[in-house]
Order: structure tokens, then sequence, then C-alpha cells
């Protein structure tokens, strides 16, 4: 990771507090001319650029947590929104949100412009574009300015920072070891078409739950999908030529079409077809038959993603190690009827 | 409703600009003597109090909207949220959304956050909370220093402003007559226990279909329900009298709760029960039956709610007049399986 030298970088260099290397970069008379000279040199050396947002820092406090997360119609961001609130409110920050829209160019714009004095620190998830683009240098500079950022569930490991994640692999490994032990074999892996990062783990956990009982990897059980018609279309296909008996979902419309494709060719879940899905949320819980999910526990990973912000907040900040955080949070099976 | 003077009434009144007065207010020598005394008299005589929000107002536009919603795991706020961001960034506006929690307390420190230098424009739906209080003191303060405000969806007629609704009690006449036109006789009305404004409109919506039909109105058909749990033991006990052959319910948790009680006592959905929900969510395209819904168009609700504040916000502020508008967007029923 390329890293620009920051603020607290440079105290720490020159023994000196941040305040004194702010104000020696805007060349105040409070700060000797020895030492402004040194600051100046070298920031100068490390090509520190200051700027209107690290400098208004230090001035004031907002009491503000800024969000940014890829899309608002989505049970589990929605929870973990609803999370964040908990913690902020009971700390007395209020919350900002924002929406990437999965796109790169708002998610830079929609940081720019909370960052620009609105907001004391960030809590993110990456959009879809920005995974894939693999360009980070908005976070980066934002960090570097001196402002905290707690990055949860679509992280990425170019940035350093606080994070909270789900342990993507050995929840679907956990999800497909329950299929294998309820007698399962011929078991469906259904994924997205894109380039989020947790829908590589979920493969990879699937793979190992197979290999780890002896269970032959086939390709053609990964099943790609753009949408819930291919979806349909797709699984039909495979339900028709009795290729599978259980489906792992990677969402839970992908899990609901499956289950209707299933109905309407005379199947039932769970008897013929096994079904469970990635991300609890409401359709699951109200669908015929309920469905087996595997829950992220959005709400936890809101209340965690704060506190670590917070915390960092309120830290002393001369003192402050930057010793980044990456919480876990974990993962439980929601059994219900479609896997009964 | 009580009004304090604005900004712009004073222009109009003295026949000067806003900005003649903004600038008087602060006693900016750019202003002549005798217009800034009398600027300032009119003002002292009318109570006006001038604040950083006004005067920070002619000074910048940030080009950002700001939100505020009761709740954001609701299927409806997500999608007006999404409309609100269609227009806003085909226009460069960002947008801020900040969620109330349905507390009236949340809702005024989010628009005193918000209102203070990061936005433009409000957008907002009210909190149940502000609806029982009736306090509106907030929304008035912010449209008096001359920020334009719309409403949507949960509105006031104590403020004026744009907003943008639904016809809602013709919405639950259509719905409450369709099931009248399939045979339907014992109706039910399942809604909420709490003070929202729509709440009453639906209901009277409901009476009417009845009473234009020549159905008797059985108040004990009116059902005032917590939570789902609730839900699930008085329509049981109704069903099991049979004394309901069709419901409407005020949204898609109750509508999927009393097809399962149905199911759970071996009736059939829509043979024994007709079924109605208020908001088509993704509960009822994906439960099983499909369910008939009342749509309320969030995405054309968020473009037109944008589409008002925009112009407000853009028009030449001399000219502008107060001529506040109130549009109505057309409901449709989507019919699926549990009317069929």
């Amino acid at each position: 990771m390329k890293r620009k030298i920051t603020l607290k970088q440079i105290a720490k260099e020159l023994d000196v507090s941040i305040s004194t290397v702010s104000k020696s970069l805007r060349n105040s008379p409070e700060i000797g001319e020895e030492t402004r000279l040194k600051v100046q040199a070298f920031a100068k050396f490390y090509n520190y650029k200051p700027n209107n947002i690290a400098l208004s820092l230090k001035n004031r406090k907002t009491k503000t947590i800024g969000i940014i997360i890829p899309e608002i119609v989505h049970h589990f961001f929605s929870t973990v929104i609803n999370g964040i609130e908990q913690v902020a409110n009971e700390n007395g920050y209020s919350v900002l949100i924002c929406l990437s829209d999965d796109s790169f160019d708002k998610e830079v714009l929609n940081m720019e412009m909370l960052a620009n004095g609105s907001i004391d620190g960030f809590i993110m998830s990456l959009s879809k574009e920005t995974q894939f683009k693999g360009d980070f240098h908005h976070i980066t500079e934002v960090i570097n300015q001196g402002m905290p950022v707690v990055m949860f569930d679509r992280v990425t490991n170019d940035i350093l920072c606080d994070k909270v994640i789900i342990d993507d692999q050995s929840a679907a490994y956990e999800a497909v070891q329950s299929l294998i032990d309820k007698g399962r074999k011929k078991i469906a892996l259904v994924t997205t078409v894109d380039y989020v990062s947790v829908g590589k783990l979920r493969t990879d956990g699937y793979i190992k739950a197979l290999l780890d009982n002896d269970i032959p990897f086939n390709e053609n059980l990964i099943i790609k999908i753009e949408d819930v018609d291919t979806c349909e279309i797709t699984i039909g296909k495979l339900l028709e030529d009795k290729a599978i008996d259980a489906v792992f979902a990677v969402n839970e419309l992908f899990a609901v079409t499956i289950i209707k494709t299933a109905n309407k060719i005379g199947l039932n879940v769970p008897k013929d077809l096994a079904v469970i899905a990635f991300t609890d949320g409401i359709i699951s819980k109200y669908s015929t038959p309920t469905i087996t999910t595997v829950s992220q526990n959005g709400i936890k990973m809101g209340n965690k993603a704060a506190k670590m912000l917070i915390e960092r907040l309120e830290s002393e900040e001369d003192e402050e190690d930057e010793n980044y955080k990456t919480e876990v949070i974990e993962t439980h099976l929601i059994e219900r009827e479609s896997t009964h």
C-alpha cells in the first residue's frame, strides 16, 4: 500500500504535537521559527499537502458521523444503519447517510462533500465499482488528513483502517456443511456476476465444505446469475434434470425465486430441494416455506462499527497509535422450513 | 397558522431585494443609511431575528438536498429516496439522509444540523411523534429563514410548503371497492394503533366504499393492531368465527401474517379470504400466494418531490411567489394471487 505522510506521522517523527505541526504548516506566529521551518521542510520533503479538511478538523468537532453505503433498498444495509444510529445516539452523535449507488464517482463525491466540515469520521461499505477499479485514493486522502474511517462488510486490504467484517468463508462453510449433514450431495451455489469481495470468500467456503466431506467439486454447480429472471430459467433446467438436491443462494431474492421455480415444476421444498440463503431479511421470514438463512447480524455490525469510530474520535489524538483492528462479527444459521 | 415574518416578506413590503434586506440587517456599509435603518426598524417591529442559517444561505449554495425520513428499514421510504436521488443527481445535486426514528427530538436535531450550512433545502416525511404532538416550530423556522421544504407522504396542513402526497382516501376506497366487486361482503380493515395522518384517511375511504355499496359498516371489523403477534391472534379468532371473507391491511407485514394465519387453520387464500395490502413492497411480490397491493409509487413520489424542491431552489428568489403546491401522486392496484 502506498501511503502519503500524515500530520500525525510528522508530529511523531519530529516529537512535537499535531497541533504544532498544523500551526507550523499554516505559518502561525504561535510557533517558534526554528520548529516552524523544520516542520515545513519535513513536510515538503515528504510531499505533504495540507488542505482545508485537515485544518478545519483541528478546530471543530461536529459530533456527526458520516455513513456511505452502496444501496438503500437492502435490508442488510438498513439494519447496519440502525445499529450505527443506536450507538451514535447513545454517545451524543448525529448520523448523516449518503448512497454511492454502487458507483465509484458517487462514492468519491459523497466522501468529499461529507469530509468538508460536516462530519468527524466515516463508516462505509465500498461500492462494487470501487472494488472492481481497486482505486481507493479518496479514502486514503481522508485518512491521511486525520479523519478516521471504519469500513464494514465490503472492505479492502489496500486500506489501513478499522474494519468490521463477517467471516464469509466460514459462514458459507457452515451453511454448506449443514446441507451435507442433512444428506444432501448435489449442492449448487447460486451467486451473482460481480466483483464484490465477499462473493469469492463465500465460494471458497462452499468448495472447502464439499472437499472436506469428500464430495467432488463440480464447477457447473456454481451458478452465476444476472437477475431474478435468469435465475428462474437456469435453476428450472437444473431441477428438471435432477442435477441438484440443495441450493446455497447468496441472497434472499435468489432463494425465494428458486423455491417458486421448484414449486412450479411440482417439486417440494425442502423434500426435493433444500434451500439456504445468505443474509437474513424479511423475505425469508415471511415466505412459504420460510427460508433457512445465514444471519449477518447487521445491528451488531453497526453497533461495533460505531463503537470503533467513536473510540478513535474520542481518544487523545496525540497519544493515539495506529493499531487498526479488524473485528469479525459471528454469523449464525437461522434454521427454518426450507431445510427441515 | 402562526407565521414569523421572513426576509422575503420584508423585502416585498419595502420593495427592495432580499440581498438588500440581508445586508441591511448585518449593517453592511454597502447599503445606504436610509434603507438600512428602515429595514432594521421594520424587522425589529415584526420581531424578526436574523440568524446564521439565513445569512449563510444568501452567500453559498451547497448543491445538496437534505432528506429526513422516519425509518430506513421500510421499502416505501427507501424507494422514495431512490426517486429523489435520480432527479437530484440529474440536476447536479448531492443528497444527505437523516433518520428521525419517528422521534420528535431527533427530527428537530437533524433539521438543525442539516440547516446549518450543509444543505440548500429539505425533503421530509414527518415522524409519528411530531404528528402526534402537532409541534412544527422547527419546520416553520427553517422555512421562515428562506430554506425551502418539500413534505411527502406524512404531511401536515399546519405548515405552508410544497407537498407530495397520495390520495389515501381514494386509494383505500378503490381497494375496498375491488373486494366488493369480487363478491366479498365481510371486509375487515386491519390498521395500526398510532397517530399517523394517513391512517385516518384510509379508514375514511374504507367506510365510504362500504356505505356506497349499501354494506353496513361494522365497527368491530376495524381492527387496530399493535404488532405482528397480536395480528395472528386477533385475525385467527375472526377467521374461526367466519366473521370475515376479505381483509384490507394497511401494510404488507399484516397481510402476509393474515395469510399465514388463514393457512394454519386450513383456509385458502384467496378462496376463503381475499387479501389486499397497502404499499407494494418485496414481501407481496415474493410471498405465496403473491399479494394484491395498492402501489404508492415511491419512485414517482421521490422524483416529484426533488423536482419541486430544485425548481424552488433555482427560481430567481426575488421574483418567487409563495404559491405552494400540493401534488397528488396516483396510486394503482397491483392485482396478484391473493384476490384472484
